[in-house]
């Protein structure tokens, strides 16, 4: 028996960007936190501290900014396929670079003033390896919320079950979804928009008698619309919103009041998928 | 010497309410968090967990939610004022009662479809005595950011310094303002727009010299246009974005690429008052 | 009618400083967090941008660092009365200054290895003037439990009071204490570690009929055993455990299986004083 | 082609358990978060909410409260095979049963009375299917540093390196460790603490040269001294330390003064692992 280095990465996380594009007296704005990770051969650095395989995450992050200028900065999807090109290419020991973007959109005030908007987070995660680009896009913390037009019933009872059925019930969830593109080149802003109001669309739009089937509703709708896109994975907490027993207080409570719970929740994860599409090059749930 | 009780009061903290108005088939959605604070005669309890005098908080909570269904639910400062004029009425050992909401705004996608929206919380601290009440209205995590038309220089030089002079810089905010109202009676939420919008375009339109100039523009700009305010409070952290320096890799960069900060950051607090008004009847910093 | 600037400040909030005391091969390590804000006349930056009274932040952020190789950093109200000592005599126009550290202890696991506690943060805040300073002390994040000997009754019932009383209860809180100290002067080492003896074994000795019992119980200790201390102020939420009805599942639940609660909480918040001490000479609840 | 339903669970998510142990005077208290994933037939309630086939979280809550009072609630592995096991057993058409549970530790204050520790979390994952369960464990928020022994230089320079060469560095990280073992009956206890200190003493007693010559000197102590664990996994920010350049201001700053940096940082992330086990059953990376 030996012990032994199994697979391992590194990388530099949470490069905070903000490029500002200044086109006359009319400003862009873009603001990314960018996150990188490369695999190849490093054992030497495991075993001996020998680094003549390792470029530091330091330089991850100058790269990060020098590209900034030096290249077009703007759908995250095409940032992080140069970014991952220019590892996997300059980089002979470096097999697989992995680059995560997060971006926050900013509401335009005037020609060179912005105000943040909170309501999601965009995302990408690009692998590149020598063999081609995955590039995935997704969205985090989109709160959805439907407030009748959903239903919970004819659940299985054990000794343990005292949840009464409900036939009106608060749905809302605070979306998780990834998607799998089938290629590396797309009009990536139009994907994600249109990929976004599928998601928006599918849950307002959808009689829900369990949150499941909202979520297979939400990934058919994206793939149906975009065909551009492989694989939708969702992870949608069930955030639960307990209706207030009023009764004590000689009131009746017709689905108004309502408590917002935090913990526990329920989770919901499921991926939706076309059944002729190649399998994923890379694992892209991380 | 002695050792006494000193200025105390209890509560409940973050009751989460979410209310629905079931107007047909169009529904509205209300979304608070509610936090209440009793002062009064409390020695007893102090001194020998006597509660006679105590109602507990699950009370608390109890009322806000029997109110949710009891009274409309709309501006959070007039559903403040009920459940503050309601305790001090009611108890005749609470002498003062504050109650503070954080309102969150949904935006609609459907006739019972919405999505949360996270550009800011809505505020508001009622403080209810026996001789009146005190509103305070405000908002935060406000992210403002003007790429330019800003500049800072000519500050003081000790030994300890060595920030360079600059005459063009981003400039970036979350803005955290509460604002005192005149009186417990005001059109809340067109009062409410209006402060924001005072402070949106105060921000954006304003050329910087320092963020505190900035800031007194902000309340001013607030006192200005709503003469039912006496009063804002403003406290602006300089959410610094630092320009990289890409001279090692012969690049220039004409404030266009920039590293977003994390800490630490300038914090600048300030008051803009009428010289007229009375003073505050309540503390309402905390 | 005017519009005026009232009260106001500024400064650098959260300088990181990490100090390694390299003696010999028996290394040290203190971890602070500094913020310091400034008042005076700063008139001139709020009216028209005219910086010259204006210290900059990032200048404050160097003296912090400056300092802690100038001068011995260990405990954080020594280094904060250095700090603020030093701004209001070298700066003409600063009045007052104002130095807040968080520090976090360090478990040593070797001569240069250690572990990070997270039990609690140490606080200080020192207010620093022309007559003199004001030094309080604190922690925060310091979560107490007892299993029993918390008992709550005999609190007022009203229209929606609908909490059983309770004669045997899980009490818990976490901790969020300041004291303001009777000089500028103490072994700020053994105060600390006084006071957090006695805060603890307060709550725990203390066989409790209300959280403001404890409250009072735990000041007062503070104040019986540490003569250099003034004046105790505590914030106690009530973390509330739920004990679970079992009984669907023919399970009895003797206090054993509790739900532990996050929000919502109950706010306990008290001032426990000497009755013969000057009255503090700043404002120290923020 | 045809849009289909991929893999797919659902579960409850943290659900707040703490038990106490009157056993006699001295009680005992056990705090865990826990976190149920079931997989298997749930195609109905995806495409048409039919929910014949779906056991509601709600249930799977009651089950852990009342399994907390039916069984010992002990090691959080034990319960956790328990939970996993019964879920498994109990529900036809549930295949895969995931466990994880957070566990926090209390000091003892005395003989009901507890402080909370904060210095890390221990974690479990077990994966229960009918041929058998996986057990993993883990520690995270673990905080280590080391103020000397650490070099870093050797490495990779190309066009965007300006890293200068590290002879004498600060090292620190916080440990997310996950691992493997081989079976699914332990002393879990004995287990965890060994592992632990596996981990803290290879980091302490590692001179370093990268920080992945620390994690496979982590992983290997752990795997060299724990028989029953078969692989380990490790996630290791660097939680990078600046030294701040006093020059400026006429000082040295000889590996005294650091800046401790938020974001971005290093991410090492390797597995280690013994040459002749079998392969994981279950993906235990999420």
């Amino acid at each position: 028996m030996a012990i032994v280095l199994g697979p391992n990465r590194y990388g530099k996380a949470e490069t905070r960007l903000v490029r500002v594009h200044r086109d006359g007296d009319t400003h862009g704005l873009v603001d990314f936190n960018v996150s990188v990770a490369l695999s190849g051969d490093l054992t030497a650095t495991h075993l001996t501290g020998d680094n003549s395989g390792v470029l530091p995450t330091d330089t991850m992050k100058n790269t990060v900014y020098a590209f900034a200028k030096e290249h077009p900065v703007g759908e995250p999807e095409a940032f992080a396929l140069l970014l991952g090109r220019h590892f996997v290419t300059t980089q002979g020991q470096v097999s697989s670079a992995k680059v995560t973007i997060e971006s926050v959109a900013w509401e335009r005030l005037g020609p060179h003033s912005f105000q943040r908007r909170g309501d999601f987070t965009r995302t990408t995660v690009v692998t590149v390896t020598a063999d081609g680009a995955q590039v995935v896009s997704g969205v985090s913390g989109l709160v959805l919320l439907n407030t009748t037009a959903s239903e919970f019933h004819g659940f299985v009872k054990d000794r343990y079950t005292t949840l009464p059925e409900a036939t009106d019930r608060i749905l809302a969830t605070a979306v998780d979804a990834k998607w799998r593109h089938l290629g590396d080149d797309a009009d990536w802003g139009a994907s994600f928009e249109g990929a976004l109001d599928g998601l928006k669309s599918a849950f307002a739009g959808t009689y829900s008698y369990s949150l499941q089937q909202t979520l297979l509703a939400m990934g058919t709708r994206v793939l149906t619309t975009r065909p551009e896109i492989a694989e939708v994975r969702l992870a949608l907490p069930n955030k639960h919103h307990y209706l207030v027993d009023l009764s004590a207080f000689d009131l009746t409570n017709e689905n108004e009041v309502f408590i917002a719970g935090d913990r526990p929740y329920g989770l919901i994860e499921g991926t939706v998928t076309r059944d002729d599409v190649p399998a994923a090059s890379a694992e892209w749930y991380l």
